[in-house]
């Protein structure tokens, strides 16, 4: 992948790379690319259902449907992934009212097993159907209660690792194994990922450019609270929804010394938020940087046709011009627009074409660049201590609630 | 709708009141209400398709899009309305690929007339189908180049008042038309919107509550520079999006002095953004006010069963609990975690139901919010200068690569 940017922060790794190099043999995700796949790959084979539907939320789904969303226009591919992640009731019955229940294979993750959402729509389930090993999966820790009803229920279960946190999951048995059922080369994946892993622990481009960006970005962090992710393609939406939690819940923490930290991921679709937001970056409050994503090659020959419309000739100049042509221009256009303007810290990462590699790459750049940037602030990357008092506090909502109705 | 908030800023109005008074001569947006929709209606009896296609970006799709999301599933709608957006080739082979051509009616819209997106997708079409006033019909300025185009062609046209901005529009004919033609009441849109309009300019209960919130989000600007919208409903997607456009481009903007103002919007759908974004609120810098929007009644009784899943006995708290009362419990929880952690100022709108007037309701508040933000930042809310360099850019870059072309 090209990179390009307009940074100026000295490469200067403080000793934050034998940081990572001492957490990297005990933070599980690093080593993800050395896996054996054969398992996932033996069991995909042998589903013969058309249709996917993951149960789970957060980083149980948003890796893999950041991957389907990305490829699943390009590659043929035969089943469909669906993901069921809200207990938003119209959204439960719109997505099951469209699906063939008995062409289904549904896939419970969840790393704790006792996610409340994924649990309650597995409940619901089974209002509609029986659910047994010859249409379940189970993915979870090794000692979830979730493990329990699955050896019960004799279904089968992959394990997600001890030491791999939910959002940097992607590359575990969470993402591969769904990625694996409905057609992707997860192999590819993984060598994508690996490369961009030798890159940076070989200390080649990936070492620079990575540790250069998080310190820029550290360094400025009151300045440019906001981390701006411009994806010039439709498919990238579900990697922005990804990078948003990554980067949200990674970096949002309590430093060492007790003080507030964290950046603020937003992600935007080109050219569609040239239409909305792009008037807030160029005239707004300098506060944040802008990370544009492009795809130089879309591998199609899409085309606007050399056509006339009355009273509309002045348009005559798209004419003949291909689509992925017009996007990237596009992407180019806001680029210079915005490089005219001081005080815009941007940089460009051109991914070749639409890949199993070049998403793997670009999220296994991220997940380093994440775990770089919460050295340089002192905070750990892995936990998540602040969502805990809400859960407490629905538990016991829910409890009472329970009391009342009976 | 039901409101509170956690602000302490006091109500002063300070002459924006007046000023937005003398603004409502000139700025059509405000007197929408008072349209006669007749025209609309008839129109859309006549339409015999199934499927609505509207090619349109930014302010010409985002309104009736979020009207659309929010009442798609709990309305019996008989037609179809899809949005052509972008000009990623991939997503728009996927759209057209999905649609009978021969069933379709193509909305274009834009103010303009030459929107590039627009335009360019648009042309393709005649690619794949013959265009004529019998499946096509076109929204935009009765001035433009395009009314040329439908004059010349006979394409029946709707006008969009010239006084009314693209991203103030959801109330004219470019929301409206699409949105009869698909079976949703458009006198009760405009009858939830005059509620609040009413309730503003009489100075009754929004006119406080509009007041006061504005005031408190320019007062903090500096401290507080995001503004995020925490809908629980997946139902409320589209309605995010809308808001970004609308907070984004009408308040990003250089004051009289010639000051950088701003205040960046940032959309999340609970309960998923839980376990995404919440922790970044939570523990991270306190930078952002979050408005939590609830749907109080979904209208649909899906529950969860009174089934003990084996293994998972701890979880039974979950049975019988009605979706919608999860979600909801789910939110208070939210709210009530984060009303512990202090300077993280909260405002709560209560939806009553998925209807019309509901988000009608909801989006002329919005309107208005942004229209006061803008009075007190001493900024155009109405215009977008902007993002004009990009387009020059783009025209060059599109002239030069046909040159290069032939």
């Amino acid at each position: 992948m090209k990179y390009e940017d307009n940074f100026h922060s000295m490469l200067d790794d403080s000793g934050v790379f034998d940081e990572i190099l001492r957490e990297k043999e005990s933070i599980g995700y690093y080593n993800l690319i050395y896996q054996d796949t054969k398992l996932f790959k033996d069991y995909a084979k042998s589903v013969s259902q058309n249709t996917i539907v993951v149960i789970g939320i957060g980083g149980s789904t948003l890796g893999a449907s950041a991957i389907y969303d990305f490829l699943k226009h390009s590659k043929n591919l035969l089943k469909s992934l669906i993901f069921l992640e809200t207990t938003d009731p119209l959204d439960i019955k719109a997505k099951l009212n469209f699906i063939d229940l008995d062409d289904t294979l549904f896939i419970l993750i969840s790393k704790s097993g006792t996610t409340v959402e994924t649990i309650s729509i597995f409940k619901y389930l089974h209002t509609l159907m029986n659910i047994d090993k010859n249409n379940c999966l189970i993915i979870t820790d090794k000692d979830s209660k979730l493990n329990i009803y699955a050896k019960k229920n004799e279904i089968m279960t992959f394990e997600i690792p001890k030491n791999v946190g939910g959002r940097f999951s992607v590359f575990s048995s969470v993402g591969l194994v769904p990625l694996a059922i409905v057609g992707i080369d997860i192999d590819k994946l993984l060598s994508g990922a690996k490369n961009i892993h030798d890159s940076f622990f070989n200390k080649e481009l990936y070492y620079e450019r990575l540790l250069r960006k998080a310190r820029f970005l550290v360094q400025y962090k009151y300045q440019f609270n906001i981390n701006i992710l411009f994806s010039y393609s439709s498919m990238l939406e579900g990697f922005n929804k990804w990078y948003i939690q990554l980067w949200g819940e990674s970096l949002g923490k309590r430093d060492l010394d007790d003080v507030e930290q964290g950046l603020t991921p937003l992600g935007l679709i080109g050219p569609v938020d040239q239409h909305s937001f792009l008037q807030l970056i160029a005239e707004g409050r300098k506060d944040k940087t802008v990370t544009f994503l492009k795809v130089d090659d879309f591998q199609t020959d899409l085309s606007i046709p050399e056509i006339t419309l009355e009273g509309l000739e002045e348009l005559d100049y798209l004419n003949n011009i291909h689509f992925s042509e017009l996007i990237n221009l596009q992407a180019d256009s806001t680029i210079e627009a915005l490089s005219n303007i001081k005080r815009i810290p941007y940089d460009i990462i051109h991914m070749k074409t639409i890949s199993e590699e070049s998403i793997a790459k670009l999220m296994y750049e991220y997940e380093l660049l994440t775990s770089i940037c919460a050295k340089l602030l002192c905070i750990n990357a892995y936990d998540q201590p602040g969502v805990e008092k809400g859960k407490i506090i629905l538990k016991d909502k829910l409890k009472q609630s329970e009391i009342k109705e009976r």
